[in-house]
């Protein structure tokens, strides 16, 4: 693991999601690029000391230089975005699979570098857009897929969190800073760090892609340097519309990542804060409620049930459904190590495509919101 | 009342909404342009013959010939859009008081003409949006003005409907006819029936003004002849941003009107289909559910609490909030004959102002979705 | 109108629920038994001065005196449940139909006095048990008749309240005067005022009849006289088990009437918070909500599309619900009037038969609680 | 581990509960008493050939003889309940900690015997009382401890599952086949099941003690060996009244465990179908609606802040719960290694006296509804 030391909020949600199905195992790690704290968090981690290593560079080249059955099988990366493609790249270069949390590096151009070693080199690039791990966004999916609402003509995704609403990247908070920084952020705030979810989510959903948008970025708190707040119109490349909200000034909510999807026939509604439960609406019948774990395997799809931990009505949250990539990811790598072939649901996990998608969505969004034309062009 | 004969929907609405609080009652009508229609109409409604009328000149004409203390006091007009402006200009003309089903008129230019009308006679004209009725969007309202949330940063309002999903139009629907046929409805289709209420909404609950909005209006129904679906973002006179959503192809959907509003300290959520609960978000404390009714009475605006019939936990609904709008007409009208002045709770009910800046909405919306420029100014 | 003055809570109630569809029309009035505000209050209703009563005595007598088509057709009944008895045997002695606030007397003898009565007269008696006024409160009764659930196993009905959390009675509280207090309310106040509604609702959507129950009412708050939480284990005449719950003491609670019942083959729940929403439950396929008011009327029984006065999404409520049954039972009136048959769907509301069985409610959980035996049979 | 091969259910929720936070790992098992199943299922799990052990007493033995730093560190015992007793009492002998799954034993005075070994030997025995692990469950038990609710007056507590709808026992389910026979469930079914995780939440939240009840436990599905149905009233040792409703035939219910507990100010409402938040509802003022997560640490007890694992608005669920019984029993049994002093916090699980507590609750109930007296003693 890349980053990720003691107070960092990402680093421990990536441990425990790759913990929790006994598949995955924390091997080595540069922690922190302050050696103290490095050293520190190792050992709280119960790593050993001499794979406690103070630079990325040192960990790749440490552990390439290790027997093939002791060395780590894969680089976890969750240092802020600016620091994601060197790391990356090395770990690629010397053989290593490779997770890194979205958006995948700080300009397409990094993420295209990375296609092009990942393809050169065979190896899979993981990339956690969490929200595709939940069994019921899986389940919408699968049922958009197979026809089930007909043509798809309106999606709706926003996002709202709330703890952007003060200038709190001046009141020492750490997260904040480095998120509200350009440097370290790149050119977006709230929609490269949120946006990005909601618009994979709207794809991984919809199984569309948007052809152009309509963006509106604000900086609605006064003094900072990115966006926090955003609003986009949007067109699908089978003509339907859409809007994606997302906005951290949105005072006292929490992540209130929602999506709604609806074609001809009827509709479908998921929200995070309710994960396990994915209402599907009919234009003339009533609407049902679909939950994660059901005892009801029949109606649910294997990308569903195949995501899930416990039975119906025990809920399972956000560490499960990262879990599920991480776990996805890790019998993908199983896969390869036996020579087997992976299922289709075991592949559903993001990879250096969306990245690139990603970066994307963030050059266009920024542009289009700078411009005084209605609609730009989506470009990769 | 100008319309509303029988399996007309509105009418019987309003007759409920006037009824309930024993402060008015249908005197006399010109119920449907169709003669037997009217009559048969006029039966089932106990109307005495002789004041069942077959025109709506008829009706003024003949009532304004009845002694002072016989005769009706207001006139209500519930026919389709086009059938608005004349029967409220005579009626005006004629000294009666006038209840209007927005939109006001079909154009912005009859809406004017009413204002004018209204200024010399001294009548007063109000407009059904119901919406503003309900007790817990005043509550959100007097929050607001009370600087609760302090400033305002952003605004969410949508309406989504799914009845228009198939082509129903042609398929024998009376009201998807006319409602989608432009001589009838006028230039919008979706935005000009519930995208009108989401705008008034927006503007009434937070007491600011849309200055700018970018439009994407759709026709997502193949043959139809109007917008049926579309999304606004919109820009605040004070600089919140805010998105503005009305569709009518969102299948499944009944008329899921929602509100969300935040400002530097929390935010609010108003939703039509459980509408005597107001959720207020904080920044940094936990979410209060507010009801109407409620006991505790020293926490509500006297806007809310003078507005429900029930206390709390005895819903109240759509025909509650549409009387609410009838009882503060009637009572301000009462206010007249007393000569006493009328409390800003009574007066709070939209009138013809209202209805002009809502026509204003429509030309708008329709002319920024056909422009290639983002933003497009909003225009009475 | 027989009480319902001033300030009465359950008589404003009764006259907008009477109103609402034009059906209904208050004529006359014995307001209260305080002269002053019986005569204050029949000017503020515009009732003439000649019809304001100052006793239900001279209200029956005068009434009588006047023809056919001038006088009242029935009597509504809202005093406290200690002075339902008198006028309502009055009334039907001197051939006016009567509607009562439940329950219906103080005793049980005195209910069967109005049974013969009516059983004697042919005048229709009309009980306002509110709850099964709803259209999903029908619904859910039409489906289980229907057999959708299969045999019933279990019900579990419950209504917390929390107003009586304080001895609101020694504070100048008139309701919670007359309501704890024994010689007014009766021998029960919580079971009696609420726990007749549950018992109600349980019997009316089961379709089935309690035959032994268990009960343990208390007092909890210091210095009551009556029971204010009452908790009731029951069985059903086909072998069901059953739970009945009702407290005045739960704090911050409103009025969360909820019923749950479950089959071989699924559930029902329906709250009154949410009145509109049926959700029905599956064994082995996801659950459903219907909508009170939806366009899938095949799918919804006669007994909720006949009592919904909207389309779907537009809530209605309690008063609407309360409207339900005073327009069923204007339209029996009617139908006797007309010397027609009305459907079944009409003739559904409560009546002489339930108010006894109510009392029968009442005499069982009192005798239940004051005994160590663990089931008492219920007796009417 | 002792039980929990492939295709048990509980043992898999063990290990990835004990897995999350990277404290304990799983280091030998004896999986199954079949041998095939035992092998297969530690070859799945990676665990070495050598320490897959075919009974728990070959596991007891093996592991002591190993050296102290080798050998595991406590068992884990999730096989059926009538299985629970011989290994834990086996390895609190040769000085193993114990994790058992609820109830502890079958009958109790075996719960007895364990209670006696623990105090003689000083070793932890855990018991997975998973829904007191909630963190908003936690902060319900600190609320009402620190008086926020003023005197308790009622509890209500339910859990309704669907999952023996059928006479699954006989239809080849396994979980279905244990659970409903005496010899390996114990005296009670429903009760035993998921009735005393009700008791024990109650208990739990409130603080208070049953000191009497009266129940009604019910073979509602023909042909079953044990109840699948309870419903019982309840007296706690401050006047408290409280129902409990347990029920396996609630047709369509998934594990819909909820509590609610009023005061004399105000009232609280957990449900495990969402987890994360816990309404407070007050007599005299708005609801609130906790969030666990939250930003506002200051509003929330140490309780809860400390067994979440992520922000508010990214849900935990089921596994987290159980994770924080786990972490909380490491976290002790950390203590005692390194001879700190744990905190009061850490040491919030439940342990060898509530198992003896809930075979009380069991021994009682059956009793009870045995009785043709109203109340019985609770008995431990």
């Amino acid at each position: 693991m890349v980053g990720g030391g003691k107070d960092a909020f990402i680093g421990a949600v990536h441990r425990i999601a790759a913990n929790m199905d006994g598949l995955i195992e924390l091997a080595c790690g540069a922690l922190s690029i302050n050696p103290e704290i490095a050293k520190q968090s190792g050992k709280e981690l119960f790593l050993p000391e001499d794979r406690t290593y103070l630079t990325y560079d040192e960990m790749i080249t440490k552990e390439k230089a290790l027997p093939a059955d002791k060395r780590m099988d894969f680089v976890t990366i969750v240092t802020p975005n600016f620091a994601h493609f060197a790391p990356a790249m090395m770990a690629l270069e010397n053989g290593f699979h490779v997770v890194i949390e979205k958006p995948i590096t700080l300009t397409i151009e990094e993420a295209k570098q990375l296609k092009q070693k990942v393809d050169e080199t065979g190896l899979t690039l993981c990339l956690t857009h969490t929200y595709s791990g939940y069994p019921m966004v899986k389940q919408a999916k699968a049922m958009i897929k197979d026809g089930a609402l007909g043509k798809i003509r309106k999606v709706w995704v926003e996002y709202p969190q709330g703890w952007l609403s003060k200038l709190s990247e001046r009141e020492g908070n750490a997260q904040a800073a480095w998120r509200t920084d350009p440097k370290k952020s790149g050119k977006s705030g709230a929609m490269g760090d949120i946006g990005t979810h909601s618009w994979q989510l709207a794809e991984y959903v919809t199984g569309l892609k948007i052809t152009h948008l309509c963006a509106d970025l604000n900086i609605l708190v006064d003094g900072r340097a990115l966006d926090d707040d955003g609003n986009v119109l949007l067109k699908f490349d089978n003509g339907a519309a859409g809007v994606l909200m997302a906005s951290q000034v949105a005072a006292g909510e929490e992540n209130a990542l929602k999506i709604r999807v609806y074609g001809e026939k009827g509709g479908i509604e998921w929200a995070q804060h309710e994960p396990n439960t994915l209402i599907v609406k009919w234009l003339d019948a009533p609407a049902q409620i679909l939950r994660a774990g059901s005892g009801y395997t029949d109606r649910l799809s294997k990308y569903a049930t195949q995501n899930c931990r416990t039975p119906g009505g025990h809920p399972e949250g956000y560490l499960e459904a990262f879990g599920n990539i991480y776990r996805n990811f890790a019998l993908t790598l199983g896969t390869k190590i036996d020579g087997t072939e992976p299922t289709p649901e075991i592949l559903d996990f993001p990879r250096v495509e969306d990245g690139i998608r990603g970066m994307g969505f963030i050059n266009t969004v920024v542009a289009s919101s700078a411009s005084s034309e209605k609609w730009t062009k989506f470009e990769e």
